[in-house]
């Protein structure tokens, strides 16, 4: 297996590609995990929520990470992480054009197999704004590394690994669902 | 959709069949997320990583969070989130029983499809040992969540959401996988 570093560039690349990742906040050091969609704008990740505990826990501290991965196959990944800072966007005129912008990115995010959120968004966007949140992870530094198999893995990889690009996905999937 | 809270018992027992999921860590405040494979026994997560940031990170600070998911509708889902305090399993005679049997659990556990991990765990395992580190993670505190379709999104969702659970799965997983 060969692991190298991906550029700024591929990290953004993925960022936009993938949506759909992990947010971390902390509190007094003690560190929350959540899952988190979102779109990628420009050194940006805008997303929103219902108001709750990582709201709460980022207006005391703004400083976040969040983690997206890929796993195709044993020797082929992809992960990046973002460290940045949260900045809310409020229904105000001065943010009326990020959340605008948000609002429109999002919405064309929305597909029908998306969990909670999906229904949160549709749910509460003209419902209640007070418990909706939207917000922005202002991204200040990302890293990422890509694994693909080396050369002696490639020779001696069995059938499914040597599957193409989109078959290796689906068999890892099917499995790590336990379907097959 | 209808959410309602898992027991912890339900919560254990989900993270003893995921064996996947995120784990964070923090310093400074600063929140840090990466992928992690473990095995659930007794209220403990069994785990190990070649040393790293995220290593320095909890023997600085044990707080962490361990977060796993899985969606396989827009109104069928179901998250834990583990609040819980690292110790590490050194090689030393005191620590034996605690190693052999993260060792033991975690071969168990191995598949091939599992990425990083699975090669690292392989390779190092009886190469250096100066590398790898056994740890567990302590559930001080866990809590979950599992949505299920309501009777009006029963009665009103188009046919792939009436699928079976595996159906349902496997359209929700090639959809993310944009396959089809």
């Amino acid at each position: 297996m060969l692991i190298h570093e991906l550029t700024d560039k591929e990290c953004f690349d993925a960022l936009a590609r993938f949506g759909f990742g992990r947010l971390g906040c902390a509190r007094d050091n003690q560190p929350y995990v959540v899952p988190i969609y979102f779109t990628y704008h420009e050194g940006h990740l805008y997303t929103f929520s219902t108001a709750g505990q990582k709201i709460e826990w980022m207006r005391t501290n703004p400083r976040v990470c969040v983690e997206v991965d890929e796993n195709t196959s044993p020797v082929q990944w992809l992960s990046v992480v973002v460290f940045g800072h949260y900045e809310e966007l409020p229904d105000t005129p001065e943010y009326k054009s990020e959340r605008n912008l948000a609002y429109e990115m999002l919405q064309q995010r929305v597909t029908w197999w998306e969990p909670a959120t999906y229904v949160a968004f549709h749910h509460h966007r003209g419902a209640d704004p007070l418990t909706s949140v939207f917000y922005r992870i202002h991204i200040d530094r990302v890293s990422g590394h890509h694994a693909v198999p080396g050369p002696v893995e490639s020779a001696t990889l069995p059938a499914p690994e040597r599957a193409t690009k989109s078959e290796g996905r689906l068999l890892s999937l099917l499995r790590r669902a336990r379907i097959i």
